[in-house]
């Protein structure tokens, strides 16, 4: 099995990033899920990522679930698992509906067949996309 | 050069989908974008993909502006140029801002490297997600 | 512009490779296409590459069209533009039609999608298909 | 666990939905593959890609095996471990033998490897794939 | 489950196949990995593959380590469960640090990330970059 | 065109920015390539992925040239034309030979099939790998 390093087993400096992610995510550093406790044995990356990702999911000009549903989207459409897992489970708990999903995974289908077609029929960019 | 069926030597059956484009998109049916100019060689691929995308990017669950970040992001996470061209257009045409492009950009950068790592630390699902 | 190395400029080693494409192809050694002629910066790889194509693209099992559409499918599906704009022209020099062109592209776009959905959903595999 | 819906516990939505594929494939409709069972839970989603599915799949100018190895190839350059575990069993049910995998496999790995070539060494188009 | 091709069940094509994998790699032919023994069922793919593998990762311009990370950055780049599992493995047994796969892994990140920014902002290639 | 920021109309916040680029690379800050000149659009992405470009692209467990043949077999991989370019470029100017560039390509091509083959077979880890 793939090592997890769990809290109490953790460095001071991999202990730091689990304290901060439980404070910002409002739950107990023993329950940082396992993106957190498998990245923890490269505690220097560990702690880079989740830096700017604390940063990038911050609400801003989008809000909480608009930047789930985003961050979702991509993960389908690269078909990463563990991600679409973490995600899906995310967006539902920060408020996304069924219905959300539903239109955001019919948006994504037809996005990477669109992507295709746009390849498979070598279209040429129209002008007034470059002005 | 691909060849693009212009509006004045397209079939009935070609000239009806650039309409019904025309009249969703209040534009002239001479200005539809190159996607179905070329896309038009197969018609029923061109008009079974125009129904789907008609009905899917219609405003529900999700208003017009998400829908078109998302479907932005996914084209930018497949590398799409041509997608990637038309629909910056589109997001800022419906009232996509620079500072909500900006995030998007971000997520889109954030979940393309966690997607690699989650597969690089081969991360396992934790139950919590299967519940 | 990327370097391409003509015939009447290449190595003994890399005209050996363009005479047997031209032989193979029953074309002039000095109209390789660009593939060819870019790749011979590294004869070694392009003659492996060549080798190996020559052998897997001739008829066995599957007669010579089918083997176009297959390349040409993934090629899409991997939105390589320069193998898609060549593996058309060959498709179609091949005799396949373009009512077989507008069915693979709408399986392609339909697999796209079809493999998205099955990591959006995390499909579980049937147990009958491990049999 | 992904939730599934069984055909006893399905609304009469996707009822119909699972009686069509039944139909379409003859086989009970407590029998469809998960692909299906999973999807039920947006049932809207999962009737319009079945719509689509059976109308793209059906015969037409490329036989029923042809379109099952161009859906697998699909699904393999893009890595969809379900699919790949469904179209394989579907391909074989349909008659497509082992050599022809061989051979599809073979074809699949060298456009893969193609298709990242042509981007390593940035090879322009030939004018002759624009005529 | 999908049928792994044991050496004593295999035929004397397999089998020699196996032994130049065992002979190269100092261990028992019996103990090849399983990703020789699925490939089996298609035994002159499985020997083209290896031998172009042979050659390919014998150490050369690059040495043994370079050429693993490589080969493992790629895998992650495409995230590919088995072959990051078992390059992981290599990479290690051939002498790839902690350290080394650290760095490694946030290269892999960093331009996951920075190919999508160059395809969002639709940067255009510098003169000098084609001198 | 895509607008490229040039220093002279830069903000202070952006030309901070490129004058740390031009310092890191030893050119003029008028000089930094177009990746830079897109992204300024969007100071504070720029900013930070410049920050982290400097941080992981620097010499240490691996060399400088052993980063970029990383940083571009991941940009083959993906298929980005502008980073293929670019840090082809980087790497010749950093001092990789032809041969390394050479068999870089032959491992990315390997790698990309291999990769498939795992998908294609559904190659269950061994669980050696797993120790």
């Amino acid at each position: 099995m793939v090592k997890l390093v769990e809290y109490d087993d953790a460095s001071p400096e991999v202990r730091a990033v689990y304290e901060d992610i439980a404070r910002t995510r409002g739950i107990d550093p023993r329950d940082v899920n396992n993106a957190w406790k498998a990245q923890a044995i490269h505690p220097k990356n560990m702690a880079r990522f989740w830096e700017r990702a604390k940063t990038i999911m911050a609400p801003g000009a989008l809000d909480h679930v608009t930047k789930e549903l985003i961050y979702l989207a991509v993960s389908i459409s690269q078909q990463c698992e563990y991600c679409i897992a973490s995600h899906t489970h995310q967006a539902r708990k920060k408020g996304a509906s069924e219905a959300q999903l539903a239109e955001m995974f019919a948006i994504v289908g037809l996005a990477v067949e669109g992507n295709r077609m746009a390849s498979a029929y070598r279209i040429p960019v129209d002008p007034m996309f470059d002005e």
